[in-house]
This record gives structure tokens, C-alpha cells and sequence, in this order.
């Protein structure tokens, strides 16, 4: 007899969801939450985080495309590129698949996490022994504070503002991620759902909007999390993430994308209108 | 002593969306299917059709702005109009807003999802007594067999292609729809989610192809259905969506939406990668 397995997201006290579970591959708790890696019916392989979907093997494309190369398609030579976060591996892979990016800096705060995803989601996890990254088990925030490197492109892959994220959703942490930028550098971040967690986004715009001259928000449209219509913020010295794309880069990189292109690069920056109204005065999207 | 009291909708066998339920408000079984009226927490009231999330107070008007302003602002002058389906009222609003349309004709096959409507969610129903609104309980497949009138935009705001809805997928409707629209027609259609229903809308194109000389597919954001990325299908016998889109409609016509807007109208098309990859040789789009 085989059991009959779901875990269930609830988010806030009225939704929840739900997603079949196959086997349960990791479960621990690491000192800054806990850590599952599941074996999903419909899914693939799924990491969560104190009990909150994180990445998986179907969708998880899509996040790691949007994050990543929105910016390293903006900046017109990204050389040194610094992940704060970004355990599962992801989001590294994808940067080093620039063939401009000459190192690439990861701090991820839970070793765990790094863990558990090279054990049982290779998917995400197959570049962090690739020679040109550099993964620092450490904390962002004092690594931003401390470096005396200069970075082109930044990329704040985090969780959600409660645990160990939230001192990267604060203006303390964005000042120091400003220093450590290069005069044209860009820092991009893990922005939240304009549905269902607009405040959120509000609030990470002003601390922004107090640090940076240019802000902005995208979208793309994330499969597992509560929402779908999910955000990056991008923050910029000098570019203006569509105006300043040179969008024959594309097709010259060579690459191909699950889900990023040319067209979608610039179209992530129309939004909707509720979003427009929700945070008038806080973004640069035209 | 209040009940804890959840309504699920499954997808498939591997997923299922969780909302809470403050009050059932209307439960009925009609000739075609079951019909349900809650008032949610979190969503506002929720419509159900055979236990499927339709239409929530909370989201509709992404669905209802983007099934409707995308073909009225490409046409540039449409009069009469022609809803299959749409029977919550949300797609008659938005299309009644257009100053040119003369004429709505909605065919609405069951009296009990109208009614239930009316009494329950007047924030959908609430122009179903419009005076340039025909609203006729009937079978819209019946009714483009037999119509003699020629319409300029055909909307089929159709549920999902089992039960009642299901010949508004075949191609026998579809050259029927072609027959009743005018020279420079269009059709849009209910189209399904890219992420967990690619079959259904590759089905759906083949179907269009082969009546159409243009066909595309254009995406938004749905909160409340499963896969979040949702589609609306757009043939025409003689407009590109984008390039014979005069944008100075929008601010012209004085219009305000919470969702569409002129920018997101050409960004809609812009399609991920696994999207376009899925359904090549089925789209016009660029």
C-alpha cells in the first residue's frame, strides 16, 4: 500500500497549496530553518524552506532565467557577478553560462541548503565546482559590509523577509550593496508577488529608491509560488534595464533559454495596472 | 463555535488550490453542471462550475480587462459584438465600456450561472440589464450555426474544454465563427495555461489554423487558476494583434482599467521560450 503524501503552503489564513509528494528525499534543520527536498508527483524534485516551496525541477527555469539574465543582458560587460543567496544553485549556473562573467562571487548563509540541493537536485546544483565561482558559506549582509571588491552585476536571491532573508530586505544592507557596486553596476532582487504581497514590494522599493537613482520592478510568471505573477526589483546606477538593452546581445550569446528572449526581456517591465497604481512614485518603469 | 470550512480544487492527481470559505451563498445543479456561489476570505466571492474556480471578486478583472480590451482596441471600430459564454457578466462590462459598440450579443447556454450571478457577484452582473446588451440563454454553438448576423469581435469566454464547453474547442464551431464574422473579424478565445495545458492549446491552435489565416496566443497573470500563467487565443482574418494596434486608442477612448493597459496589451505577446518552443508552427507571434 502506498500512502497517500501532500505537503500543503498555506499562505496567510486562506489559501493553501497543495502538491503530491513522492518520497521525501532530505528533511533537517539547519541553525536558520528547515530544510526539505521532496520527490513531487507533477514537479519533480522540490527544496523547501521552513516549510515554503522554493525551487522546483519543472519551473524552476523560469526564476533562474528572469533573474539572471535580465541584468547580465542590461550591463554591457558583466565581469564579477556577487549572488547573495541563492543556495539551490540556479541562479549560479546561469550566470556562468556568460561567457563575459570572469568570476562569480555566492554567499549563501545555509550550508545545508548547498547541501541537500547537490545531494538530490543536481538540476540546480550541477555549476557550484565550476572554477570561475567562488561559494562563501557566510552571511550577505557582513560580506557586502566587508568586501572591498567592486561588483558589476549583483543578485539578491533570497527568500521571503521573515527568517534569516530579512535583513536583506532592509536600506542598511542596500547602502552596502551600493558601495560594492561598480559605477554602472546593477543589483537585482528577489521582489515578492504583486497580488499577494504588495507591502512588501512598497517597502523594498523605498529603502531602494533611498539608496539607488533608478528603480524598477518585472514580472514573470512563477508556476509553485502563491500568486504566480512574481517580481524582481532592479536597481541601477547608470542603465536603464530596457532602454539601455541592446537586445542583439541575445541572439549573439549563443544561448538558449527555457523561458528568457529578447522580446520577453522588455516586456517583463509592462505591468499591470493595479501594480502600476500600488507602487506610482516608488518605480521608473515608463 | 465557527466551522473551519476549505473548498479544493484539484488539478490532475498532483496539485490542489486551498481557499477559504467565509459562507456558501448559492449551491445548484443545473442541465449542464453544478453551480456554486461562495464568499471566500481572501478573494472575495468566488463562482464555481463543477467545483472549478471561474471567477473571484479579488482577480477578475485581469481575465475580464484582457479578454475583452485586447481585441476592441486592435479592431478600429468594432460595433457589434458577440459573447459565447461569459455568463458571470464580467466580459459584457468591459466590452459595453467602448463607446463604438452599438450592439453586445452574449449567448450564454446556462440560465443558472446568469442568475446565480445576478443575485450573488453584481460586480460581474452588474450591466447584464444594459440596454445595447442581448443576452440570450441559448447554446452558443446553435447560435453561430444559425445567426445571420456578421460581427466584428467574437469573444468565446468559454470554462474548460469537458462538459458543456467542449464543442467550443472543435473546429465545426470554429468555421462557423469564421462564417458570422465580418471581413476584418476577430476571435478571441479562453486558451488555457501554458505551464499545465499545452495539449489543450496546441489543440485549440491546429483548430484556428486551420480556419484562420492569423493565429496567436497572448498570456496574463490569473491569481486563482492553476498554473497562474494563463492564455487567451486571438485569430483574425485580417489584424496582426501588435502591428495594427493603434496604442493612442487606449488614452483616447478615456478609459481606465485595473489590469490592461497599452504597454501590457503588445507585452502580452511576448512569449516565454518554452511556450514558443511548444507551440511552434501554431503562432503568428513574433
Amino acid at each position: 500500500m502506498h500512502s497517500d503524501l501532500w505537503l500543503e503552503e498555506k499562505f496567510e489564513d486562506f489559501l493553501g497549496l497543495k502538491f503530491k509528494v513522492e518520497k521525501v528525499l532530505f528533511s533537517g534543520k539547519s541553525d536558520f530553518q528547515t530544510v526539505d527536498v521532496v520527490e513531487t508527483k507533477g514537479h519533480g524534485k522540490m527544496l523547501l524552506n521552513d516549510g515554503l516551496v522554493m525551487v522546483t525541477e519543472r519551473d524552476e527555469f523560469a526564476y533562474h532565467d528572469m533573474i539572471t539574465h535580465v541584468p547580465l543582458f542590461v550591463h554591457p560587460a558583466p565581469k564579477n557577478v556577487l549572488i547573495i543567496g541563492g543556495g539551490d544553485g540556479g541562479t549560479a549556473r546561469e550566470v556562468l553560462r556568460h561567457q563575459s562573467v570572469e568570476k562569480c562571487t555566492m554567499v549563501e548563509i545555509d550550508a545545508m541548503v548547498v547541501e541537500a540541493c547537490r545531494q538530490h537536485i543536481p538540476q540546480t546544483a550541477k555549476d557550484l565546482d565550476h572554477e570561475k565561482l567562488q561559494l562563501i558559506i557566510g552571511d550577505g549582509v557582513e560580506f557586502v559590509k566587508q568586501t572591498t571588491e567592486k561588483f558589476d552585476v549583483i543578485i539578491v536571491d533570497s527568500t521571503d523577509p521573515i527568517g534569516p532573508a530579512q535583513p536583506l530586505f532592509g536600506e542598511a544592507f542596500y547602502q552596502d550593496v551600493f558601495n560594492c557596486l561598480s559605477a554602472d553596476g546593477i543589483v537585482v532582487s528577489q521582489g515578492e508577488s504583486s497580488w499577494y504581497a504588495m507591502e512588501i514590494q512598497q517597502s523594498l522599493l523605498k529603502v531602494l529608491n533611498a539608496v539607488f537613482p533608478q528603480s524598477y520592478l518585472y514580472s514573470f510568471s512563477n508556476l509553485t509560488y502563491p500568486g504566480g505573477l512574481w517580481s524582481f526589483t532592479f536597481a541601477s546606477k547608470q542603465y536603464h534595464p530596457v532602454a539601455d538593452f541592446d537586445a542583439t546581445r541575445v541572439a549573439a550569446s549563443g544561448l538558449d533559454f527555457q523561458y528568457y528572449n529578447q522580446a520577453l526581456h522588455s516586456a517583463a517591465f509592462a505591468l499591470p495596472n493595479f501594480v502600476k497604481k500600488g507602487l506610482a512614485g516608488l518605480i521608473d518603469n515608463s
